[in-house]
């Protein structure tokens, strides 16, 4: 039934996740694939919706257990309408961020667990998991020098969040690669773009020889 | 340490529960009660934004499964900032739909099933029940009637859904008083609003003689 492959890029902030996604995704494009690109939260109109309320909440910010129900729910309408009809097409999907950034954020560094937010994602998404998991890491400082580049967009309520948050959600995608070293592939993101693409070019390999 | 009593108001569309849910308030603050009167999904800002989302889908509405999540943070959000801490002030709180209106609208009517919107009600609330469930129960063509004065207002993405929805939501709300005869009480919505309050403020004497 599911014909095309489901690649997400995971890893905390400034590490180049949407550059490289889009790379990826013109470069398979030139072989001939056909190629969904898209984000989350977020990536059609009720999940992008659900994005506003999350970056910015209304009233005085979310609770870690309304903001891990929010992110499944975006996340649901996301592959119901977009991912799963995208692969029983044949068509590949390329998405910035998915289930791991949740299981990184408000399971780890929110504090919510990794049962309770596997549970969510079960529930609104069947359990849908990519094919390949590239996790981007880079030492922290030059992401601190990107982050500072980017003027303000991590400003927002995740973004924004303390340095001890950020080095919890970091540490938790390495567990992450550590546990699944088969759906999951550790991306050096030191370098230059070039650099980076090719090492994710590489890794890719692994599903589409 | 919870020392307030939780009273939540259920039922199908056009059955009086917001009227009945003020008047009960009313009757409640005169025997000089501190009573939170609140209602879902709502009762924080939050909480009011998303179902502003429920009400009003972007895009081509919501799954039964972004919804049932939709609702559980909501609810997630209305129980951390307001009806727990009112409860541990020793407030009385009465909320106009709760939980069980999730059961029988996402679970059973929308086929999420009960056991999955109980564990997402676990996850955002801690499991939170009422100390007593009205439930409001009317012969339908009476109901119709009501409905149809209070125009327009059921022409939101779930009040506007089938007859056979409603009919699915209402059977919920029956087997639920069956199942569970010490949360819930089988309120009849018959005859004026006077003697339906009178019914209420009598089910209610047995959590507060």
């Amino acid at each position: 039934m599911r014909t095309g492959k489901f690649i997400a890029f995971e890893g905390g902030e400034g590490m180049g996740k949407s550059t490289q996604a889009r790379l990826l995704a013109d470069a398979l494009n030139k072989r001939g694939l056909e190629v969904v690109l898209t984000r989350e939260p977020g990536g059609t109109p009720g999940a992008e919706a659900i994005r506003g309320l999350l970056l910015h909440p209304p009233g005085k910010g979310w609770g870690p257990e309304a903001e891990a129900l929010l992110f499944a729910a975006a996340r649901a309408d996301h592959v119901k309408k977009l991912i799963r009809p995208a692969l029983e097409a044949g068509k590949w999907v390329i998405c910035d961020r998915f289930l791991d950034s949740s299981r990184a954020y408000q399971g780890d560094a929110g504090g919510v667990g990794d049962t309770k937010v596997r549970q969510l994602h079960e529930i609104g998404s069947k359990g849908l998991l990519p094919d390949l998991t590239l996790v981007l890491a880079a030492e922290s400082n030059h992401v601190a020098e990107r982050l500072r580049a980017r003027d303000g967009d991590a400003s927002d309520a995740i973004g924004g969040r303390a340095d001890s948050y950020h080095s919890d959600v970091n540490s938790a995608f390495q567990s992450f690669v550590r546990e699944e070293p088969d759906r999951f592939r550790l991306i050096d993101g030191e370098g230059s773009i070039d650099e980076v693409h090719e090492r994710i070019v590489d890794a890719v390999k692994d599903i589409a020889p």
